[in-house]
C-alpha cells in the first residue's frame, strides 16, 4: 500500500464561493480534511468548507491550544505551538500512513501568513505534497471595499500592526501602498502613524470582508475600540492611472 | 429595460482550476466576456477561461494598442494608452446599455495591479459594479515553488524590478520577505543588488507558475538573459517558524 497525498489548499478570504474550482474538487473528494480552530470554536476554515465535505470524509480538527492571544515573543507561546503542530502532524502522518489522503485547509492562501506553513516543514519532505494557492483575505478586503491597491510600477508592503510607531513609520514613508493586517488594539498606534503621514484621508478599515458580518468604513477615529485582530486597514496606491 | 451590471472578475495565476466558483459561475452565465490581450495574441486571461464561455457568449477582444514595450515615462505611453482604455470603456458601455451583464477578465486579482482598474475607473460610477477577488499571479508563484513567502509577523514588500539599484536596495533591506516583479531585461541589475545584501541564496526564480512552460529554479547567474517582462523572484521571509 501506498502512502496518502497531502494537500495544503487555500480556501480564500471567507465567502465559500471564492474558493478555487480546484479546492472544492480537492475537498469534495479528500477522505480526510483537517482544518485549524481556537479551542471550542468551529473556525472559520471549517464555516467556509461547509457544504463541500464528502459524506463519509474524516474531518481532523486542530484545536489551537491557547484561547486567548499569548504575546509571540513569550517563550511558553513557542513551545505550547510547536507542540501543538508536532501532534497535529503526527495525527496527519496516521492517515498519510494508511493510504488516506490529506487535505489541510488554508484560509486565504496556504503561504501567506498560512496555518499550513507548520504542517508543511513537518511533513513536506516525507510525504508526496501538492500546495494550491488560495485567494488571499486581503484582497478579499480592497476588491469588497472598492480599493483598487497598486496600479503600475506602486510598491506594496504588508506590515503586522504589532510593529511599533518608529517601525512603521518607515515602512509606510517608502511604500506607494500598504496593507496593514492584525490590527485590534494596535489601532490606535497605527491611526497615529498614519495620521501624521497625512495617509489618513485615504486609508479604508475593512473587517470580515467578504464574510457575514462585513464591515468596511473610512478609518474611524482616533478612540475607536472595536477592531478585532483580524480587521485590517488599506492604503491604496496613487500611481499612474490611464 | 434596466442596464446591464458591470463584473472585473480575477481569474487566477494562470491555471484554469485556479479560478473562484463564483469566477467560472460568472463567465458561464455572462452574455457578454471581455479581455485584454495584445495586438495579434490571444492573451492568457482568454487562455485561462477558455472551455468556461456559454455557447452564444459576445467575447469583447480588448487589444493594447502597443505590441512592444513602450517606457511609461514616456507621455506617448499615456495618451495612447488613454486613448485605448476610453475606447474600450465606450464598447463595453453600449453592452451596458443595452441590457446585457458583461464580465471583464483580469488575471490574477483585478484590483491587484489588474488590467480592470482603468475600466473600473471609468464605469463604475455610472453602472452597478461588483469585483471580484482571484488568485494573485505571485501566491500562484510561491506555491508552485514550494516557498513559504511569509511567517508570522513578517514584513513583505512587492517590487516592481523597474526600480533603480539603490531604491531595490532601499527597500530589500527593509522588508523580511520580498517578490520583485516585471522582471525581463531588469535582471542583471536585480541580481546584483540581491546578491550585494546576502539575499541570493534564499532567491527562487519563477516563470509562468501555474501554467504550460513553467519554470522554477534557483536565482539565475548573472549572465542569464532569459527572463521575460512577467517572470519574477521570491525572497521567502525567515520569520518564526513553529
Amino acid at each position: 500500500m501506498s502512502a496518502g497525498r497531502l494537500y495544503g489548499v487555500g480556501v480564500g478570504p471567507g465567502d465559500p464561493e471564492l474558493m478555487t474550482l480546484k479546492a472544492a474538487r480537492l475537498i469534495r473528494s479528500a477522505p480526510v480534511v483537517a482544518y485549524f480552530c481556537k479551542q471550542g470554536q468551529r473556525g472559520h476554515g471549517r464555516t467556509i468548507i461547509d457544504g463541500f465535505l464528502a459524506e463519509d470524509v474524516i474531518e481532523e480538527k486542530l484545536a489551537y491550544p491557547m484561547t486567548t492571544e499569548v504575546p509571540a515573543a513569550d517563550p511558553a507561546y513557542h513551545s505550547a505551538l510547536g507542540g501543538f503542530y508536532d501532534e497535529s502532524a503526527r495525527r496527519l502522518a496516521g492517515h498519510l500512513d494508511a493510504g488516506r489522503d490529506v487535505v489541510v485547509v488554508s484560509e486565504g492562501d496556504p503561504f501567506f501568513y498560512g496555518s499550513f506553513m507548520p504542517i508543511f516543514h513537518r511533513l513536506a519532505s516525507s510525504y508526496e505534497t501538492e500546495v494550491v494557492a488560495g485567494v488571499s483575505g486581503m484582497a478579499g478586503c480592497w476588491t469588497r471595499a472598492r480599493t483598487p491597491i497598486t496600479y503600475g510600477d506602486d510598491i506594496l508592503t504588508v506590515l503586522p500592526a504589532t510593529l511599533d510607531a518608529a517601525a512603521l513609520k518607515r515602512h509606510l514613508e517608502l511604500a506607494d501602498a500598504a496593507v496593514i493586517m492584525k490590527l485590534g488594539r494596535h489601532f490606535p498606534k497605527v491611526r497615529a502613524v498614519l495620521e501624521e503621514l497625512g495617509l489618513a484621508a485615504r486609508t479604508v478599515y475593512v473587517e470580515r470582508g467578504t464574510m457575514a458580518g462585513e464591515k468596511i468604513m473610512k478609518l474611524p477615529p482616533a478612540d475607536f475600540t472595536g477592531a478585532p485582530y483580524f480587521a485590517m486597514l488599506l492604503v491604496p496606491g496613487q500611481g499612474r492611472l490611464l
